[in-house]
């Protein structure tokens, strides 16, 4: 079986090396505008080759989109106009409600299945990829129905095979609950790495005596700003939401500081602490 | 010797295990208002036993104040009343301007310390203290010039010893510092919180995808808000400040979101970025 890579990076690249583990025979082919990328991921065995995104369509059993969000709607009518039948394309997005509607006007909409693999750190690109990144986290597939039911057979065979959990939704469940677990806690850490690198220029030795409690909270600002733009901007309207929910809440808790409302600081951290049930579940997983 | 600690909590206790291993004779006593905390303290080995402040005050040759702020600058003009001359007296606190002021009010203001062991976990008390949480962090010390030599010369010798690292500031310094690189980061995490925990009212399975980003960003919201109240309370004007300018970065953002102008949100994130090498600079500690 062949499959195609398009974008090796954090997420292509570690799919790329879970299958090679679990399929030695398996060919991998993969398709990147970045030079350094190509040169990366044959050196590091990701791929067995570059090929170009024809090359990919026409040789490939599955091609998987694993670029930036903009990307994945830019090339999907492309990759569904050529692809042969029989065959199956997936793509990797944060976002699903923007994907899955130009997926959705295409005649062959039946060979795309939605898939957002539940992994990442903050780096990005090939060199980040490692082969334990995916197995054991959650997987969403999105209008499963909606796909020929050999596709979804293959990529969840293959999905599983590496050790991932699949759970199904509507794109547009995706993208809510994705903006409250997992974007705003980007734009936060971004924010927060904006306000305290503002504040070095003026004292130069504040980072003195950060820690890990801030290393925690800020690590998610060493993210890739072309992978998180789109992905925003595709999920603008729950982001947002989730965002103007957020500012709330830090208006609330500054007014209950400037006023020296200790009970009602007291009264939102008790409740903030409830994520510890959260947290419990997650490391549980 | 004996040491005295008031508070057995996360950072006395684990001052307390340190102490131990380096000093197997020294004598150390314990204050806690909490019987479970007593208890534990006793059976975990963190003190020898369990005495009231009058008694730590009058057998200790140091005094080690770990309670929350609150309660270090209500009791520190007490302890400071009745300890005998020759004896010192520090506290642990994430503030330092308050005490400080306590502190210069005081006829005995040379027996006093004021450390800032730069330490932590979102968890508390005795039972979440480990022996490991201050060897290798940084320790900050204010005000130096206003304490008697021996007692400086006692207090660092036990920090080093134990594997702290000593700097020098004044006490507004230290909180406005802290304000950004700590006190920031856990509002900013209680009221990420917040506004995931409230939308879970509505969509139950919201968590079901959260993953290790997600975790990392809202991890000190498990903080203690006993703890955390009166240090957000003594350093108001600072943290206001800080949130004051997260959130003006935050709205930003969101503005950039809602009329989708890319470059100014891939500008912003470019910026952030740049913790990247502050980020470094910690791990390197």
């Amino acid at each position: 079986m062949i499959v195609s890579i398009v974008g090796i990076g954090l997420l292509g690249g570690s799919l790329a090396l879970s299958l090679r583990e679990k399929y030695p025979k398996m060919t991998i082919l993969g398709v990147d505008k970045s030079v350094v990328h190509q040169k990366i991921a044959v050196a590091k065995g990701i791929v067995d080759r570059v090929v170009t995104l024809d090359e990919a369509i026409e040789l490939s059993e599955l091609v998987v989109l694993a670029t930036p969000v903009d990307m994945i709607t830019t090339i999907l009518t492309e990759v569904l106009d050529k692809i042969p039948a029989g065959r199956t394309v997936i793509d990797f997005g944060s976002t699903k409600e923007q994907i899955c509607a130009v997926a959705n006007t295409h005649p062959k909409r039946d060979q795309f299945v939605a898939v957002h693999p539940m992994a990442g750190t903050e780096n990005s690109g090939p060199g980040a990829a490692f082969r334990e990144l995916l197995p054991g986290q959650h997987c969403i597939i999105c209008d499963r129905e909606k796909s020929r039911a050999d596709s979804v057979a293959l990529v969840e065979a293959l999905l599983r095979d590496i050790g991932m959990k699949i759970h199904y939704m509507t794109p547009a469940e995706h993208d809510l609950h994705l903006a409250y677990v997992s974007h705003l806690s980007h734009v936060s850490s971004f924010a927060l790495g904006l306000t305290v690198l503002e504040k070095e220029k003026d004292e130069k030795a504040i980072f003195r005596m950060a820690g890990t409690g801030f290393s925690s909270t800020v690590r998610l600002a060493k993210s890739s700003p072309q992978m998180w733009a789109p992905i925003f901007n595709q999920n603008k309207a729950n982001v947002s939401r989730a965002l103007g929910d957020y500012i709330e809440y830090l208006k609330k808790f500054k007014a209950a500081i400037d006023s020296e409302e200790l009970d009602s600081s007291l009264e939102y951290m008790t409740r903030a602490n409830d994520i510890r049930r959260i947290l419990d579940g997650i490391e549980k997983k």
